[in-house]
């Protein structure tokens, strides 16, 4: 960094203009606003507006029932694809949903029943046009793991399976809430890089227990875990590795080898040789299970609980899922739509004998891959599944237990996702501390443990990001009134007399302590730097407020404090480009009085030009005096 | 908001410069860094750097021990003003140590040891020249109420007392963990707000209590407070009222009260009637107590819990008060050193008779007005309680209760700052909220609940300022290249063809949804606006990101998909003056690449020339292809 000589700006008078104090608004209204914003940041009211009274009622109805808009517009071309889609996701939901069934402990043939009433649901209410209903493994184990804490699934299988379908209701009802309440950022705070290290900890620990299963080691015990659930989120980054052409392959897969392995079984009779089978599944449709739900019970608060996890857990899947898709294609998904949407697909499952579902994103990218065009691909699906419930469960009955262990295992091992962490690493490396200490919460303590901690740390990222901000020093980019960060800018140069820091964050109570040290050592450094070189001794420190969106009253008496301690060292304080927000609040404090409204500008060229013409003319800026005036009037 | 034809920069082609990509940092660089800046932040070794070992040796304890610092330049007429500011400063320790403890149910004997070892153990350790060690109302109700809801002080005086020494203990171990960890910025998240409301909720509780005691209704319960600890950080604003004349007035307004109660009841034999005295008082010094400290005990978690919470509480009152006179008098105070100074006290403390101390503001401000130079006033006080102990403790045998709860009341009332409460709303009505919340939790609930709730309410607001991050529309500020928030500034005009928005806050997982969601309502708003008014179609759309001070892999992504929804509805995504965190990890990310880095612009003005060049002509921006071949070097 070098030390020009400063040329002045020939622009200096007519360029500096004055910082506007933002016109004061009524509390109701800025308050009006500022919950709008954070409930309704999307408007989901704004095709109501200006419409009668019979236009809303219509629009209303296709908001909740989404059907109802897309429904008159379908076409023959569309049932064909849909048709196809449907087929190729029931393929893969049939096996995957006894596999995951039995993960969760609960009777396999709930695994049909979750994919047959769900996906009606929400082929009416959804707005999604690729997600495929379901069950996902890492909700089935955290069930096992949260139920099975309480209540031994082998031991009571009926109250396990009464609680089961319980937690489901709650997951529901907190999945809808959510979305009623507009609560849907809540599923923001697992980040991308939480979901990351969250998946591959539960696909590892449901690996390590299905592994134990497939070696014939002992019945496996469903400690923790979570898997797939999450899949979604990381997934978006690597759509485009993805080969559709090959996926039939893999999407046909898993019911070839049931088929290949029931087979296998039933010609050498291999279940009476100690060959686990799934044995008997009952005929017939869903039961009714509302009757089964259990309010009153000690185990409500496990189911609470569980339920809670659970659910959020699935809707940050079907979110992110619901989302990558429509970005794909270009359409829109409301968030808390879709929240209610999923919640009442629970609400109407846990009635019907399901267990928790969501969009597990391997069967939507099957569904989307297949060319899906509406929902009505999940009524395809639904279909199949009830042909199979009706008619088909007897060739389920020699399908073996090793043939649902590989199934699981080949689901989970995609979703341990090294490439996606060693970006994390390469990109942001706080990012990949978050996600190692997710795997490793989930992997050495439990599922829960390790959502907890990620979760925390990231909160602890975005409060150190508050509560210590960075400042920088600003130089003169050559030949323009622009400065920059002296550290990014290496060109710069930096102005005889005075200092320029910038502030990189609001200034609130968690960081004004910080900030006042940090500025006066800032200070201090210039000063022993300017004195041990015999430079123009200090004489201005301009703050760039621009980066500080918001301040405080905290933030307000630094400042009043910063300004103080100036004054005594003989040093004028200058701010450059407050915000709307921080000019309001200067001015109801007063402190733009004692800092002077003449000492802001609107950008840091001005200021260092008005700060240049006083230290080299000995005469105040033309314009001081002027506001001077002003202010006075 | 006008629409004004734009001009061109006539300095366009010169104008535009690169947006530097900061040079790689190793890792363990930067962490080094961030580290150095979240727990050093006032280097405190800066004065150690270049010395030779000895000199170290005696920097070293000058650092620990600052006495050795300023001792050797001590004067006469220093301890002249000492003298009187120390004989001042007991004339109100001795009866408000008798008050306060009997506030915490304990011997009111221990007021007085309290205020004889601790203020001899700061002046030596501590950093403050105004500072007036004591105990302090808040503090001592607190313990009452927390070890009360444990143990009885009257029916197991003895337990009850070795539980108070054995949470002294353990707040002076926590403060000076706090100091010696570094961790001190952990006080700074109780804010101003909080501190106001939770402060005059804690006098209101103090007062009703102590008007139950003089009233006669029946012997006080002390069921929650907290009270002065934290006068300090709010009575900062306030400084300029008090009137130094009237300081003598009210200094000696408690010892007047204490001798002319004593005299009246001791003339009238008043004790004999109803009217409750001290009694009797042990004449001599501190007995030591290190044996009292009870570590194996089912109360122990009591005695740590509300050590912590009363060494937190007692810390950010000193800490506050410290700072705000060293401030004052142009010296600098060293929060992390200031811990260990008050930890050693307190612990020291808790091994001889005394309980919890910090410096109260009032007692503090008049040690400052009463004109102190230096910790010698606090030996000085030391000294006159010592004389106190040894020899006048007879003399308060007929003081009245009652003239101790005057005491309280009236140092209490000043703590009730509506003023300071009006000035929250008038600046930040959010902050008015948090202190409203203490004060009623404090009030209606108890001293931890008000505390934690407004602790959990300012982070709240934190997380929402970047989960809810502000975005604005700029406008072009005629005669200039500058660009401002078209609400601030309403005589902007926009630039047709170009959206400009300015993203206020970092790109995290927290807020990166509600981004995308927030730009593309921006970028429908303006289609829509152009669309009915006819106006030129939008072809561009700027984001600002000098506001926006760091992104995650979260943040990325979004920007990711951003780019893709801008390309498939035609638009073109520019970036303006990213800053070093952020280009690096655009960089890192291959994201540069995906916008191409001949869109991103140092400032808006250069980004909207290079727009308006190609709207214009039709012809790209000469620096662009110059740039692409720039990039395929």
């Amino acid at each position: 960094m070098g030390n020009a000589d400063y040329v002045f700006p020939s622009t200096n008078a007519e360029c500096a203009r004055r910082v506007a104090i933002p016109p004061p608004q009524p509390f109701v209204k800025s308050l009006k606003y500022n919950l709008k914003e954070t409930f309704f940041p999307d408007d989901p009211l704004r095709q109501f507006k200006n419409q009668p009274t019979s236009r809303r009622f219509v629009l209303g109805i296709k908001y909740f029932l989404p059907i109802f808009d897309w429904a008159p517009s379908y076409t023959f071309e569309f049932l064909r694809s849909d048709f196809i889609a449907g087929i190729t996701i029931a393929s893969l939901a049939i096996p995957q949903g006894i596999s995951y069934a039995k993960l969760a402990n609960l009777p396999p043939i709930l695994g049909l029943y979750s994919s047959f009433i769900p996906p009606l649901v929400y082929a009416m209410m959804g707005s999604s046009r690729d997600l495929a209903v379901g069950t996902v493994a890492v909700a089935s184990l955290l069930t096992a793991s949260m139920l099975g804490n309480e209540v031994n699934a082998n031991e009571n299988p009926k109250l396990y399976l009464h609680l089961a379908f319980t937690a489901t209701f709650f997951a529901g009802v907190f999945q809808a809430s959510l979305g009623l309440l507009r609560l849907g950022f809540i599923v923001d705070f697992l980040s991308h890089a939480t979901i990351i290290g969250f998946m591959a900890g539960a696909a590892t620990v449901v690996i390590l227990q299905q592994l134990k299963g497939i070696l014939g080691l002992d019945h496996f015990t469903h400690s923790t875990d979570l898997v797939s659930v999450l899949r979604s989120v990381f997934s978006q980054t690597h759509q485009s590795k993805r080969k559709p052409r090959f996926f039939w392959v893999s999407a046909m897969a898993p019911l070839t080898s049931v088929i290949l392995g029931s087979i296998l079984v039933y010609l050498t009779h291999a279940e009476k040789h100690g060959v686990q089978v799934i044995g008997h599944l009952k005929k017939g449709l869903n039961p009714p299970s509302f009757a089964d739900l259990v309010f009153v019970s000690p185990y409500l608060s496990t189911a609470i609980k569980t339920g809670i996890i659970t659910g959020v857990i699935a809707l940050a899947e079907g979110i992110a899922v619901g989302r990558s898709f429509a970005m794909f294609k270009n359409y829109h998904i409301d968030g808390n739509k879709e929240m209610i949407a999923f919640g009442t697909m629970n609400i109407v499952g846990s009635c019907t004998s399901c267990y928790l579902t969501t969009g597990p994103f391997s069967r939507s990218a099957v569904n989307f891959n297949a060319g899906c065009k509406t929902a009505v691909s999940n009524i395809v699906m639904a279909v199949a599944v009830m042909v199979t419930l009706l008619f088909l469960t007897p060739l389920f009955h020699y399908t073996p237990l090793v043939v649902l262990s590989s199934i699981i295992i080949s689901a989970m091992l995609g979703l341990i996702d090294y490439e996606a962490a060693i970006h994390l690493w390469t990109v942001d490396k706080f990012d990949f501390i978050v996600c190692i200490s997710a795997y490793a919460g989930v992997v050495f303590c439990s599922v829960e443990i390790g959502l907890v901690v990620a979760v925390a740390i990231s909160l602890l990222r975005l409060l150190l990001f508050v509560a210590r901000p960075k400042t920088f020093i600003l130089g003169n980019i050559p030949n323009s009134m622009i400065y920059r960060n002296v550290e990014q800018y290496t060109n710069t140069s930096s102005v005889p007399g005075v200092l320029i820091l910038e502030i990189d964050a609001p200034i609130y109570f968690a960081n004004a302590s910080y900030l006042r040290e940090r500025i006066a050592r800032w200070v201090d450094e210039e000063e022993d730097k300017l004195k041990s070189s015999g430079e123009t001794s200090l004489q201005y420190v301009i703050l760039d407020m621009g980066a500080v969106g918001n301040i405080d009253t905290s933030g307000i008496s630094m400042l009043e404090e910063v300004k103080k301690v100036m004054d005594r060292r003989e040093l004028k304080l200058v701010l450059a480009n407050p915000g709307a927000e921080v000019t309001k609040k200067l001015n109801k404090s007063k402190l733009i009085e004692k800092i002077g409204q003449e000492w802001m500008y609107l950008t840091v060229g001005e200021a260092v030009g008005a700060c240049n013409f006083m230290l080299h003319t000995g005469k105040p800026d033309p314009l001081k005096e002027e506001s001077e005036a002003y202010n006075k009037v």
